[in-house]
């Protein structure tokens, strides 16, 4: 249904792009995100543009002659949004990188959608502000951030990437520019294709340049750790803190098990293992966040009366910026850890509502230990975001991915029962169209499907993701 | 290009429903909403259904017959979106009004679409919860404020309607009933149907019942009204009162004019109009809130001084509910106000970057006196969103509306060369659809019109609404 790249074409791309990769020179990173499990394919050809018009000219030549499309930000993703399934065109944004300019009487700041998020958020602060969106991965491009409605810690009091787009700059599959949004908070003219962008992966658009709010730091910031002996009673302390308007920054829940991990990997130990000789079975991490610091302070107080009295075994405050760091530093090298420990990966991002954490993920548990697998969770306590990772350790790939084919099945079943749904902040990418299927059901696959063509009429743009099935 | 009603049609709508109305039992009101300006016209026949299921049901005949279908909610629009232009048969929501169910523990409530904003707000309150949006129509349906994206004093702080709805279930033009979204707080599983069908004003759609998100209700709360020589001072003070992170519920500005048209409509004086023998020229009525008195003190005393800085005549504090009614009870009847002294109104909703509120109202007060026309001006200081009336006065309603025409040209032109969008919260209905395509452009126009298609094959619902055009 595509076509092959050829010489001409190829020649009419390097007449409207200085930034053509050919052959052994296009790098090997664009074959895969972080999940290679989901397949790897490499580019015909890959650009590397450094304007919106760049990508647009591009796009253009690629609609013209029906090559397939792939837009990619620094690869960070983990459900194979970014591999170029088809081959033809990859387009690598991470060269559109300036964060052009800050507008304090509207709290915005435009950029280049290639802006990693941990320049994002430096820059802020040099401004005295803050970009609250705070994925766990901070070498990602907010494009990509935006392309899969990024959540992270700070979602519980903040939101997730979508409520900090304002505005953006898309190259439609056309190769068409088009400006969605404005530097406004509310509106109502017409139907909402800014939204619709937000969390398309790439599919329906290249965004390339964004308006983002962003909004006053927080002057007083303090985090808190709060060992339990077991999750359940953890998790049930989580709507009690929700509940007395303490709204805090983050509410992160670990088991013992994933800190021991993370401890080994970055090789010292940051958490208490036993208190009073009794074991730590699990832990919250929460942020909390004020104005003054005496806010702050009657918020530490009134969270460890509370937290204690929900069957915390202590409340340890980090309330400098080094020990905050430190309390951080476990929870930041999760990911990390567990890859290192394994041969392969695989991973459920589910989200579901707060209340069913803690029946959910034991679930999860016991379904892992009937398939057979080795399973390590970790999570976003405050706004039911699970990320629940199978490692493959010394088993075959053909078998770990039976198993994995099998328990996802039953626990993605199972979110669905739950009230839940497939992703919570990853996507869906090439490695999830199948459960989202399940989740949303034919009428709403169909309703998306149809929204691609109007976008997409040749179906050029990232073929194979998240409801274009190839 | 549509089909009329025929008797044997009738025969299977009644079938499947025991509340229709036919002929001289359809409700006058259905032909209209509270801007007749912009067209009236009544429907065929009538349904005020009781469930999802009937609503499906009707919507199926329709359908297969060829049969315009309008949804109507309490016909509090501005915009004329429930108007039936085309006939056919109206649905109205406003019989589908249980508050079904509170989760306190996931912080949503579960509601049917046509329940009063005025009965959820009190309703939450109950249970010792906010339901944050805050449109000035108190007695709008809630499905009407999804489908408006409404947002209202309270949007400052709290956000509008779009960042409250956790899930809907929706009846497509085609009858299916579909469900979009899920009790969770951040998702990213496939294209936002849920965003994109919020603020579609039953063009794609009809929301029939939905899941809101609602947050403890904060337990202070303070309202300051607060006295300027003139409107430009006034505004000036707002980036610095957002900049000082006070987190203000609700900035709202009203000029002289206006404050004094409320106050014989309300027949009281609520608001000082001279201050030390200098004539006031304009208010910001301010309210924060917080979880503690000494917080929000703080917060008062904080805003005194910063405000006073910025050339506040003064700063009157309203502490109590009786006290906080009383300052609110001018800002909340503008509206009548207006409407009382002038045979016809039209209005422009349009929103812009916060700091070009001054500038823009300067121009817009400007043009319509150039226009021959009556202007009378309030808005959301916080979040860019004005209201412009123009009235009519003794003009007649030809030389009216051709003077509105030439005003709405240049002062929507002038919006989107400052930044701003066509609607803040009213919609685009009918009477601002040629205003939206100006401002969003052909190519966005031409996305809309292509979802719509989507999602309605036969383009039944709501016809020459929002992006199509008769």
């Amino acid at each position: 249904m595509y076509n092959q790249l050829t010489p001409e074409i190829i020649a009419q791309i390097k007449a409207v792009s200085n930034n053509v990769f050919e052959g052994a020179d296009i790098n090997p990173d664009y074959a895969k995100d972080e999940m290679p499990i989901y397949g790897t394919h490499m580019p015909d050809l890959a650009v590397q543009p450094r304007s919106t018009e760049e990508v647009a000219a591009v796009v253009k030549i690629c609609y013209d002659n029906n090559i397939p499309v792939t837009p990619r930000g620094a690869g960070t993703g983990l459900a194979g949004g970014a591999v170029p399934l088809c081959g033809g065109v990859l387009i690598d944004l991470t060269k559109m990188n300036k964060i052009k300019s800050y507008d304090l009487e509207n709290f915005v700041v435009e950029i280049e959608a290639g802006v990693l998020l941990n320049d994002l958020a430096e820059d802020c602060l040099t401004h005295g502000m803050l970009y609250p969106p705070d994925p766990g991965e901070k070498f990602a491009c907010v494009g990509g951030n935006v392309s899969t409605n990024a959540g992270g810690m700070r979602a519980v009091k903040y939101g997730a990437t979508r409520d900090y787009v304002r505005a953006m700059t898309v190259v439609l599959p056309t190769g068409e520019i088009t400006h969605l949004g404005a530097t406004v908070s509310k509106t109502s003219s017409g139907y909402s294709l800014l939204n619709l962008m937000i969390g398309s992966e790439g599919t329906l658009g290249i965004i390339t340049e964004l308006t983002l709010k962003i909004i006053p730091a927080p002057k007083h910031v303090v985090s808190l750790v709060v060992p339990f002996e077991d999750l359940h009673t953890a998790l049930s302390a989580v709507p009690k803190v929700k509940m007395a308007q303490m709204n805090p920054q983050a509410i992160e829940f670990m088991e013992r098990e994933i800190v021991l991990s993370s401890e080994r990997y970055i090789g010292r130990s940051v958490f208490p293992q036993k208190l009073e000789g009794q074991d730590i079975g699990a832990y919250l991490l929460i942020t909390l966040d004020g104005n003054t610091e005496d806010e702050v302070d009657a918020l530490v107080e009134q969270a460890a009366e509370l937290l204690v009295e929900a069957g915390a075994m202590d409340v340890l405050v980090a309330d400098t910026p080094a020990k905050i760091k430190d309390a951080w530093a476990a929870r930041s090298s999760f990911l990390e850890a567990i890859m290192e420990e394994t041969k392969l990966l695989d991973e459920c991002d589910v989200v579901v509502p707060v209340n069913q954490i803690a029946d959910y993920l034991e679930f999860a548990n016991k379904t892992g230990a009937e398939c057979g697998l080795v399973i390590k969770s970790f999570g976003h306590a405050g706004d039911g975001n699970l990320h629940i990772y199978q490692c493959s350790n010394d088993l075959e790939e053909e078998e770990f991915k039976a198993r994995v084919d099998k328990f996802f099945d039953i626990i993605y079943q199972r979110a669905t029962e739950s009230g839940g749904l497939v992703s919570g902040e990853h996507g869906i990418g090439s490695g999830k169209v199948k459960y989202l299927i399940q989740s949303v059901g034919e009428t709403n696959m169909a309703l998306m499907e149809g929204i691609k063509r109007v976008f997409d009429p040749k179906m050029i743009l990232n073929p194979g993701k998240v409801c274009y099935r190839l």
